[in-house]
């Protein structure tokens, strides 16, 4: 509390030749010219010697002192303190310890050993049917612009932390946007805004899995969620997926399950939509087990044709659907914005771990988002970006029709963003030479495999597949790939 | 569930706890809190919440079971008698199952027993010396928004997920901003971008900590930090902080401690500054215990006087310091930007941790702020904004000095954005009062009794003492601020 008897501040910083003087002091403490209990150079002898001002030697004094190099007191010289001894000498220093003996806690070494698919930030190749990706050209720019400079402006208050949950405005908008686009009625209260749909999954995760439980995981499925729940020490339950979706008759039976995470709208990778039947079984499932159910809706605003189907939480009325929606497809995977939708008991431990994750989302991008939903223009964009990716699904399929071999199939093209192209023609180990293949010639395609918990018994056999993810190409781009990859399939069934 | 099958020797009457199991059950069904149908709360939960065991909890529920109450098969959770084989009725939906009931991991249900400090979104009181908060007009919105215009245009090839560890440019610029404002020499591949130094300290306890682990915390110290680390199930060891900042010499000697958190440049609450002779204790204490230290320099910009004094990081030998830096307060908490600086070794298991927590930070502003670092801007900003916030903080002397009582005394003046006030002329209970009489006349100030973990035993009584930020606030509105806290003090020491 002497904070009051502070030197008068001097600045040591400011003059170059205070910063000199402080660098000779530190350097001659550090190599032991001036050992532990030395008298520093008195202040007059030195502003002499180096022709300064004794006031910028006394301000490099001040400074050495708060950090504790010098000891000052009262009509007394300056002394080195005494309690300086150095670290044991660092061996260790540019030697880095094996991983192996990093003291990490249990999730950090688990992390180690989960088969995360690499992360590639790859300039994306010119016809790259890479999954997750859309086209810039395709983001709402100038409305964007618009609402980012007026919320920047409105900027009223303190600035201080926001609300876990996330934006009133934002969820109150939200709310209105799922009653009409996906038909799902809820409460703002039941909203918590997260940074896309990966913290939502990895909050799942943490709150409601533990080591040693289990969960079912659609098979093929989303490998990074797969991997948040795994990190948790939980093992996966693979369940086989066919044509629709989840086959619920093969849900595990397994007492340790605690939560399903599946993807009923559009099912990652496959492409079928869950029916009724099956999401009515499912939610028997669950409430047998007393387990929860992760509704990934990821690109549920796609969907061409038919109108959306309801969505699980819709159809829920034991309060175990959490449903995750993201704007990653309709906007950009690069803003990180997603949001839950929660059985109200579930809201404040939710709410809580979000505050401990990073506070809030951010909150600028939060309402200029509310902003473009209120308007309407954030429909209107969804629209519009239905229509473009229908033109440019329609140009993969006429692709796939006139340049690959007759017999190759496609799943998945009533709704999302990608489908998946199987190759009875080709051997199930031809699909990672044929992507390696594509690669060379500046095509991303993307093998099926690797979204497989359990390689597939007899009982089940399958061609090669491969994901194409259509969303950031043009239709140009579609069908010169196509064309290319059927000159590769040819060279490779040859 | 093989629990139903266990020896019928355990009768729930003969133990209390299994008799208050099985009246809470009973109660539940008569009031309806468990409906015909609805699955009954799993014994695992159950048995964890009312830290019984799990067997108590079976006997229970067989005798129940035995008595018609509920329904139990093998592979099946037990539910409340009733003919319905569909979901249960919508009117379940309403009411929630009681918090203790939810089938949570073991960290969801530890969140329920933090005390976390309540949030609040309540406006800003008109002399709210809230910390935490700066003024939005201090936001350099115009660099901001054309830095912004300009990366929003440049957005050019498809949208896809970014780096986990953050934009390479600001990764950069971040080196680059170090080592010249903070003497902080590091490589860009050590800087992982992260949401706000909250998620910095969420991967820290993540990473780092295990339940049955323990760390050191200040004592009094930062809150949020502690709540963190607390969730992972360690134990916390407060260690005595006096006016230089952590008591390097009261350092637990507990072999179960894995890390320390610190803030060694201007330690919250209290404002000291770490001489260099402890930052070598605890380096040497870290090195014994084989500990991480995460220093969170939250507030390093804002230094008076003196040149900013060097971190930890900067000393450490050995790879145990975790440097936490924030935008928070240079720029706005609303913004949730920040960064961790780790030792090489820890890089690649932080990268994965932050991708699986929600892939990355948002790209758009990450570019920004690297633009405003490398223009120079920001700094510019920093600067501006450490003179204003010195102002702000004479300002603050000032109306302490003329309305306070004579024997007001202030700790933490020599850097960051708020100071501690304390007030030897009250009784420590006149504390909460004091703040909750400010409040009535539109005056926010904060009481630091919950910022400690220990209350403090005789042998270092304290007076009560306020934490009084000032970065949000006019030097008007500060000194008006005091003038209305000096006569609500008076009046209570009345």
């Amino acid at each position: 509390m002497d904070q009051f008897r502070q030197p008068i501040g001097t600045r040591a910083g400011a003059t170059g030749a205070g910063r000199r003087i402080y660098d000779l002091l530190r350097g001659q403490i550090a190599d032991g010219t001036l050992p532990p209990g030395a008298p520093a150079p008195s202040t007059r002898a030195l502003a002499a010697e180096l022709a300064v001002s004794r006031t910028t030697v006394t301000a490099a004094y001040e400074q050495l002192a708060a950090e504790g190099f010098l000891v000052t007191s009262a009509g007394r010289a300056a002394r080195v303190a005494s309690a300086l001894s150095a670290p044991a000498p660092a061996t260790a220093a540019g030697t880095p310890r094996l991983a192996s003996c990093l003291p990490l806690s249990r999730f950090g070494r688990r992390l180690a050993d989960i088969g995360m698919p690499a992360f590639s930030d790859a300039e994306p190749l010119r016809f790259d049917f890479r999954y997750g990706a859309v086209a810039s050209r395709d983001f709402p720019t100038l409305a964007w612009r618009r609402a980012y400079q007026a919320e920047l402006l409105r900027q009223q208050d303190g600035l201080c932390y926001a609300a876990p949950e996330g934006d009133p405005a934002l969820r109150r908008a939200l709310q209105g946007y799922l009653r009409r686009a996906r038909g799902l009625a809820c409460e703002p209260g039941q909203i918590v805004v997260v940074n896309g749909s990966q913290q939502a999954i990895d909050l799942c995760a943490r709150l409601l899995l533990d080591a040693g439980d289990a969960f079912a995981l659609e098979d093929p499925g989303y490998l990074m969620a797969r991997c948040c729940f795994e990190a948790t020490g939980a093992t996966c339950l693979p369940t086989p997926v066919d044509e629709h979706g989840l086959d619920t008759a093969r849900l595990p039976q397994d007492e340790r399950v605690r939560l399903a995470y599946v993807t009923p709208s559009h099912q990652f990778p496959l492409g079928g939509v869950l029916p009724v039947g099956r999401r009515m079984e499912l939610l028997q499932w669950a409430q047998r087990h007393d387990a929860w159910i992760v509704e990934d809706d990821y690109d549920g605003e796609f969907r061409y044709g038919q109108r959306p189907i309801d969505t699980l939480q819709s159809i829920d009325t034991d309060g175990r659907v959490i449903y995750v929606g993201t704007l990653s497809k309709a906007l950009s995977p690069q803003l990180r914005l997603g949001y839950l939708v929660l059985p109200a008991e579930l809201v404040p431990v939710f709410r809580q771990a979000k505050r401990l994750a990073d506070r809030h989302a951010p909150v600028l991008e939060q309402r200029v988002l509310a902003s473009l939903i209120e308007s309407g223009a954030y429909e209107r964009h969804v629209r519009r970006m239905r229509r473009e990716n229908e033109r440019r699904r329609a140009a993969l399929l006429d692709g796939i029709a006139r340049f690959l071999p007759a017999d190759a199939q496609v799943s998945g093209t009533a709704a999302g963003l990608h489908v998946v192209l199987w190759l009875p023609s080709l051997r199930p180990r031809d699909e990672a030479a044929l992507a390696a293949a594509a690669r060379k010639k500046d095509v991303g395609v993307y093998p099926l495999s690797p979204l497989f918990a359990m390689q597939r018994s007899q009982d089940r056999p399958r061609p090669p597949g491969l994901v194409l993810g259509y969303a950031s190409l043009t239709t140009a781009q579609i069908l010169e790939g196509m064309r290319i990859l059927g000159t590769i399939i040819a060279a490779t069934a040859a």
